[in-house]
């Protein structure tokens, strides 16, 4: 593996031709954003330059993004992972690309290193920081790629509120805006949009939330009866437990629910300073970190079981 | 009156001593975090400065802000407001300042231009951002006045997602974030929070919702019932309108309540482009803006008959 700097980076991508970017599964704005502004940027440098069909891309993504998809047939010179921290990781349908992915651009310090040459700088709050430095050494900007890098960046720092933020994160959005009027629209839909489904099923939780110790832990279930009367899968419940962590207050949320089988499960965050919450799982069979695991328990254990025991462990804990 | 530019103020400020702040009613992050900077950036110059005491400074706001209020019987020489667009919105127990200010700065249009000096910037998504440029000129920057100027620029463009937010409102938070590491535990309090009580009432508003007009109209109301049962009072109902407005597909959000004594208020929050909110309202003696206005319906009105007679309207409007 041959470690490149961002200038190095974009000295490769100036020496050669015929690029793939690959994005990864279950993808993001950063990864989408990010390979996109490679792909137009090297257009106007007069290169060949496509991205790999991913079939999963959300309809926000898709209406915010021209998503260059590679024309059936297309065979690359050079294939480049974008935001892809592990060949496994990258978008269905291209598997015939694991193990040969030469490029790799990332920010994640867990990346596995397998590509033949590895762009990676783990301060970035998004690989769309790089690809802007890139551009910028390559001297290629415009409206469409500064929307793209913007998509990029504001979506994985959290719209500027997440930890990951540093000055260089707002230089850079400054440096894109003042490309073109994109922001606004951007805004409203990935950051002040809130999807139905998801808040009749916050309303739901709050519902059926108690508050024990004092308010600092929370309880609260979705049963298979709300998530049916809703129309609601499982997996739009995966973010119910990081909300219940949000209450003011709250230092420990417990969320319930039941699977489609029928089994309960517990998802469990924690401020670890105050109760642990893979000891706290471990108890009941599970695991995970000390501020987020999670457990299941046995086929037969009703919620309003599993609800009782996990109150019992959180009094016993802290009571 | 006479006008004054952030250069103007500048050295109107240098030039003066003896220094009071004065911030508006119901104070937000912007006018407490601006104030404070002012009064600790020209201390830092040797002069003296105090913020008039505000009663009504929310929990969050006095855990990050120093808020240096003034002694008892302090005479100031000079009165100066920030962020507030007019004298009658001068913090409660202040009121011998109105009619007495020498220098407003302030970024509202609507300002009411009494002052005898007005440095007024209508383009500045913050005053935070004007008062940044204020002490840049003075050539005084610490990593206090700058906590307060991110508090001030952050809250008032909604970390940095409101239509107001432009290029150079990151260039200063990128400045701001440069002196201190304080922005991760702003965020998290300011951004990353929520209220336990706003979740209950929202969980609430989501329980009670209908959707109309494929989804493109939303209608929900909270019930008297409802303030008692949670122990809400009405200020804490304030942002349900909005937040109902903020549903995927949702164009025209009608959110009715119960005040106090018994009369049903209507706050409706509307894409212009398809229902006019003020239009709307007309119909039932109120009024507003296009995209946001209201209406109360006689007394004995039920929130039953005004919900129905809301749903007829909107039927009526776009059936």
């Amino acid at each position: 593996m041959i470690a490149l700097t961002e200038r190095g980076a974009a000295h490769w991508l100036r020496e050669r031709d015929n690029f793939l970017f690959l994005t990864h599964v279950r993808p993001d704005g950063d990864t989408l954003g990010s390979a996109e502004a490679l792909c137009l940027a090297l257009r106007k440098l007069g290169k060949t330059a496509w991205l790999q069909h991913n079939p999963e891309v959300a309809e926000r993504e898709r209406a915010f993004l021209s998503l260059p998809w590679a024309p059936e047939g297309y065979v690359p010179e050079h294939v480049v992972s974008v935001d892809v921290s592990d060949e496994n990781r990258i978008c269905r349908g291209a598997e015939q690309y694991q193990g040969r992915v030469e490029l790799c651009i990332d920010h994640h310090g867990s990346n596995t290193r397998t590509s033949r040459y590895l762009c990676l700088n783990a301060d970035a709050a998004a690989v769309g920081e790089m690809v802007f430095r890139i551009l910028t050494i390559l001297g290629v900007m415009d409206g469409e790629i500064a929307r793209a890098l913007y998509i990029a960046v504001s979506t994985d720092c959290g719209c500027f509120a997440y930890s990951n933020t540093s000055p260089e994160t707002h230089r850079i959005a400054a440096a894109l805006m003042a490309q073109g009027d994109f922001a606004k629209a951007i805004n409203k839909r990935f950051f002040q949009t809130n999807s139905r489904m998801e808040l009749l099923l916050q309303s739901r939780l709050m519902a059926s939330m108690e508050f024990l110790l004092d308010g600092q832990a929370a309880l609260a279930s979705i049963t298979l009866a709300d998530k049916a009367e809703l129309g609601a899968l499982d997996s739009d419940c995966d973010g119910l437990a990081s909300f219940a962590s949000t209450i003011e207050g709250v230092r420990c949320a417990v969320f319930l629910r039941e699977l489609d089988d029928g089994v309960v499960k517990a998802s469990v965050r924690c401020d670890p300073d105050w109760i642990n919450a893979s000891d706290l799982c471990a108890h009941f069979g599970g695991g995970g970190h000390a501020a987020a695991a999670g457990c299941s328990f046995p086929q037969g254990v009703t919620i309003a079981e599993a609800r009782e025991t996990m109150r019992a462990a959180l009094l016993a804990e802290k009571g």
